[in-house]
C-alpha cells in the first residue's frame, strides 16, 4: 500500500494571478472538468466575495457538474478584526458558495499582523480560532493556510506556532504552511516542517512559490518530513515566478518516490490536460517544461540522440509515454546524419545512413536554417522538403501572381486577396475576402484550387503565429510565420520565412495545401495498391 | 571571509543543446565578453573537434578579447578506446584550443561503457586516467566531468567510484559528479554527494539537469555538502528542460546563503546581462523566470499590490534592485483601485484612490482588457489611454483611409501604403513603399506627418509582436500585436487589437506616433514652465 499524498489544485485562484491569465467563466468550468478527469483532490474556484460575480456564479454552475474524484473548495480569509464571525461578509459568503471544502489563510507573521492588518497579535489568534469553529459547526471541511509561515517563523517562532495551534483547536481538518514570497530554502523548509510535524498532530500540507526555482524541491521536503497534502497550480501558473509545479510534482511523486498522488491510470492524461489548461489560458506552452514540454524528452546532440537510438533507457529517466508525452529527435544544426535519419523514419521516409544523399540533404537543411527556417515545430514542411528532394515530385499548382489590398472605407476596413495560378495547364484568375489579409488569401487560394482538388475545402486555419528573426548587423529583420491547419484526419505545421509577413504567410499557406493534397494522394496510392 | 563557490558557465556549449538555440560566431563572442563582466569563473567555450570549424574559430578569436575576470574552457572527451592519447584527435584537438582549461568528460555508468562506447569496464578506467595524465603534462588545469554519475551510482557504485578515483591519481584539479538525464532527486543527490566527500580529496563539482526542475535545489545540495563548483547556463539553457540555471543559483548563494560567488558588485547587472543572452540567442525572455524575469517583482493581486504599497519588505524576499530588476505593479482585471494608482503614479499621473474617476478608468481599462486587450506590456498605450480619459486631449492627426497592397510581379515581391489624414486641417494624401505591409503603412504615415512634426523622424521600430487570441466558441479569433519603438530618448511598447492584422498594426502604431508626439510636446511645456 502506497502513502497517498493529497493533491490541491489551485489553478483556477492562485494560478489566476499570473500575469496574462483571465479565465471566463466558461473556461473555468472546462478546467474544473479536465482537473476532475485527472482526478486532483481538491480544486480551488476562488475567492466568492461580494465583487467578484464570475467567481459566485462559478460556484452556483460547477455543482451541476458531475465530478468524479474531485472536492470543490472556496477560498478565503479569517474574519476581519472589526467583525463577529455570524456577521463577517467574507465568511459568509464562503458558506453561500455551499462548497464542500473551505480554505481560509490566516496571518501568521507578526510583522503582517500589526502593519498590514492592523490588529493585535492576540486578536489574530482570536480571529483565526473562531473563524475555523465557526465553518466547521456548519459541517465543511476546514483547511487553514498560514501565510507567510515560513517567513513569520525565522522572526517570532513562538507566534506562528501559537496560530497553528489557535487552528488546530478550532479542529481545523487541515493545516497548510505557505511560503508566500517563496523566499525560503530548501535547507530551511526541511528543518522547519520537520519541527512543526513534531507538534500539530492534524494532516499538515505546503504551498510553495517559486520565486528561486524551489517551489518543486520545497514541496518534496514537506512530504519527506510526513506532510500529506501539497498545494500547486497547473504547469506552475501563478503570481511572479508562479505557484509550486503540479505537472512536475504528480510524476515525481508517483513515478520516483513511490507516492500515490492522481489515480494511476491518469497518469498518461498529463501531458493533454496541461498543454490544454495553456490553450485555455491562451499562453504559448513553455516547450522546455519538464514531463510535458514538447522538448522534454527531445534530442539534438549529435552524440545525444545518436546513443538514445542505440539504447533508449540510458539518455531518459523515465519513458515519456507513461506522463502521455513522447520522445522527439530534432534535426537541426547540431544534429548529425543519425537524427535526420531517425528523423525521416519517422515521417515515413527511409534514408540511408550512408547514403552521400542523406548528407546533401543535411547540407541543404542546414542552410534553410541559416535562413531563419525552423523545422523542429513544423514537421508538416520538414517532410514536404523531403519529399520534393527525394522523388520525382509533381507541382500541385504554380503561382503567376497574388494581389493583397487592405483597406479602408469611412474608417471600416476590408482585405480582398486576387489570385492568379496555373493548374494542370489552366489559368485559374479569382479573388475572395477576408477578415486579414492572410485569411484572404487562404479563401482565394482555396477557391483556385477547389475546382482541380476539391478536397482542399477540408483545410481549416487553427493557428497562425509569428515570430521576428532579428537580423544580425547590416541585415534587416525576418518574419517567420507558424501555420497550424487541420482536416478532417489531422493537424499539421508549416513555415514559411520572409522580409514580408504576407510573403512568409503565403510560403507557409502554399506548403500546407500542399502537404494536404500529397498526403490525399499517398493514401489513394495505398488504397489502390492493397487492392 | 565568506566560502567561495566557484561559477562554471556552459551557455556556449551544453546551453547551446536548447531547441532553438543557434549562435553565430560572433554571438558567442559577444556573450563571452557579457559573462567575463559578469564575472562567472569559468566559460565553456565548445568542442573543437575538427568538424566544428566554428568552434575551432572560436578559441582562435577569444584570445583576442581582454577578458578581466573569466578563465576558457574547451570541453571534450577521454580518449577513443581505440587510440592512445597521442594519437587521440579529441585530445589532440583540446590542446590546440590553447586555453589554460580542460574540461574532459568520461564515461562512469557501466552501462553506458559497455552498450554505448563498447569496451570494457577496465579499459574505460584506462582512459580515464591516462586521458587526464596527458592533458595535465601539458600544464593544463583539467576538469574531469562523470557523465551519468548519479544514475551509474545507483546500479554500480563501486565502479563508479573506481572512475573518480582514476581521475584524481592522474591529478585532475576537479572533479565534476553530472546528473546527466536529469532524474535524480534533492534526497539522492544529498545523500550520493556527502558519500563521495568523504572519499574524494579534490574539489568536486556538480552539473545538473533540470527535467523534474530540481536542477537548482540539487545544485545547492550538493555546495551544501562542501562540493565547490557549479556548472550551468545562463537562463538554464540547454537540452530537453535545461541546465542548472545560474542566474538562480548565482543571487541564492550570494543573497541567501552567504557564499562569495561572481563579484558583488557585479550581481546587479544579473538582469540585464541575463536579458541580453536572450536576445543574443533570439529567444523570448522567460517573463515568469526568477530574479531576472520581467514578472519576478510583479504583484497582480489586488490585495498583495495593495500591501506592497503600505509595506514592501512584506511581499519581497530580496530587493529586485539588488539584481538590477525592479518592482512592478499591474493594471489587470484582478487588480483593483490601488494598483491603477500605483502604476498611474509610475507613468507620472496623480490619480486619488477614492475619486470615482478613477474607478470609472478601471471599468473602461477592464472593459479593454476583455476586447483582448493587454496593458501589462504597453505602459505607453497605457499612459495615452489614462491621458486621454484625463485631459483634454488635442487629436494629432484623423485617419481618413488608407490602403495596403502586397502584390507579386514576375514573382518579386512589392508593399505599398497609400494614406489619407487631416492634421490641422490639412488633407495629407501620400504613399509609401516598405519590405512588408506593416512598415509600409509606417513609412507612409511618418510621411505624411513629418512636414507637421518633423521628430516624428526619429521614430524607429524595433520589434513587432504577433499574438493570436482565439475566441471563445462563435467568435473569430483576433489578434493582438505589440510594436516596439525607440528614438533618440527611450524605448516604448505599443499594443493594438483586431480581427485584422493590418488594422492591429495600425492601432499601435498611431499609438506608438501620439505618444512619441505627447511626450516631446510635455517637455517642451516643462522647459518653458521652468523658465
Amino acid at each position: 500500500m502506497k502513502n497517498k499524498v493529497y493533491i490541491y489544485d489551485t489553478t483556477l485562484r492562485d494560478g489566476a494571478q499570473g500575469v496574462k491569465i483571465s479565465y471566463s467563466l466558461e473556461d473555468k468550468l472546462v478546467i474544473t472538468k479536465k482537473l476532475d478527469e485527472l482526478g486532483v483532490d481538491y480544486i480551488e474556484g476562488g475567492w466568492p466575495n461580494k465583487s467578484n460575480v464570475k467567481t459566485i456564479e462559478y460556484f452556483k454552475r460547477v455543482k451541476e457538474l458531475d465530478l468524479k474524484n474531485s472536492k470543490i473548495a472556496a477560498f478565503g480569509s479569517t474574519r476581519s478584526p472589526l467583525n463577529k464571525v455570524e456577521d463577517d461578509p467574507t465568511l459568509s459568503s464562503l458558506l453561500e458558495a455551499e462548497t464542500p471544502v473551505l480554505t481560509i489563510f490566516g496571518k501568521t507573521w507578526d510583522l503582517h499582523v500589526t502593519k498590514v492588518l492592523k490588529t493585535s497579535l492576540e486578536e489574530n489568534l482570536v480571529m483565526i480560532e473562531d473563524s475555523v469553529s465557526y465553518l466547521k459547526k456548519h459541517n465543511k471541511e476546514v483547511i487553514f493556510i498560514a501565510e507567510h509561515f515560513f517567513d513569520g517563523y525565522k522572526y517570532n517562532p513562538d507566534y506562528t506556532l501559537k496560530c497553528l495551534l489557535a487552528a488546530e483547536k478550532a479542529s481545523a481538518d487541515s493545516i497548510v504552511l505557505a511560503d508566500t514570497n517563496g523566499g525560503t530554502t530548501v535547507d530551511e523548509i526541511h528543518d522547519i516542517t520537520k519541527e512543526i510535524y513534531k507538534t500539530i498532530k492534524i494532516p499538515l500540507g505546503i504551498h510553495s512559490h517559486n520565486d528561486m526555482e524551489l517551489a518543486v524541491a520545497n514541496s518534496l521536503a514537506a512530504v519527506k518530513n510526513g506532510f500529506t497534502q501539497i498545494q500547486g497550480t497547473m504547469n506552475g501558473f501563478g503570481e511572479r515566478c508562479g505557484n509550486a509545479n503540479l505537472t512536475t510534482i504528480i510524476p515525481i511523486l508517483s513515478l520516483k518516490m513511490n507516492f500515490q498522488t492522481i489515480p494511476d491510470a491518469s497518469l498518461c492524461k498529463l501531458t493533454e490536460n496541461a498543454r490544454f489548461i495553456y490553450d485555455i489560458a491562451n499562453i504559448p506552452p513553455n516547450e522546455n517544461q519538464p514531463f510535458i514540454g514538447q522538448n522534454a524528452f527531445s534530442h539534438k546532440a549529435g552524440v545525444h540522440a545518436n546513443a538514445i537510438i542505440k539504447e533508449s533507457t540510458s539518455y531518459e529517466f523515465i519513458n515519456p509515454m507513461k506522463v502521455g508525452n513522447s520522445r522527439n529527435i530534432l534535426v537541426s544544426e547540431q544534429a548529425g546524419v543519425s537524427s535526420l535519419v531517425y528523423k525521416a523514419k519517422e515521417l515515413g521516409i527511409t534514408l540511408e545512413k550512408d547514403d552521400t544523399k542523406t548528407r546533401d540533404l543535411l547540407f541543404k537543411l542546414k542552410e534553410l536554417e541559416n535562413e531563419g527556417y525552423e523545422f523542429e515545430s513544423a514537421d508538416a514542411s520538414l517532410k514536404l522538403f523531403l519529399m520534393k528532394q527525394l522523388f520525382p515530385y509533381k507541382q500541385y499548382f504554380d503561382l503567376v501572381d497574388f494581389r493583397v489590398i487592405v483597406e479602408t472605407k469611412h474608417l471600416e476596413i476590408f482585405s480582398d486577396a486576387t489570385i492568379k495560378i496555373k493548374v494542370k495547364g489552366v489559368l485559374e484568375h479569382t479573388a475572395a475576402e477576408g477578415n486579414g489579409p492572410v485569411n484572404a488569401l487562404d479563401n482565394a487560394l482555396k477557391k483556385a484550387l477547389c475546382k482541380f482538388y476539391p478536397s482542399i475545402g477540408e483545410n481549416h486555419l487553427i493557428d497562425y503565429k509569428v515570430r521576428v528573426i532579428e537580423g544580425t548587423s547590416g541585415t534587416s529583420a525576418k518574419v517567420k510565420v507558424f501555420i497550424e491547419t487541420k482536416d478532417l484526419k489531422e493537424v499539421w505545421t508549416t513555415v514559411g520565412v520572409s522580409e514580408n509577413i504576407i510573403k512568409a504567410s503565403w510560403i507557409a499557406l502554399v506548403d500546407s495545401v500542399e502537404y494536404k493534397l500529397l498526403r490525399d494522394e499517398q493514401e489513394l496510392k495505398d488504397i489502390a495498391s492493397s487492392k
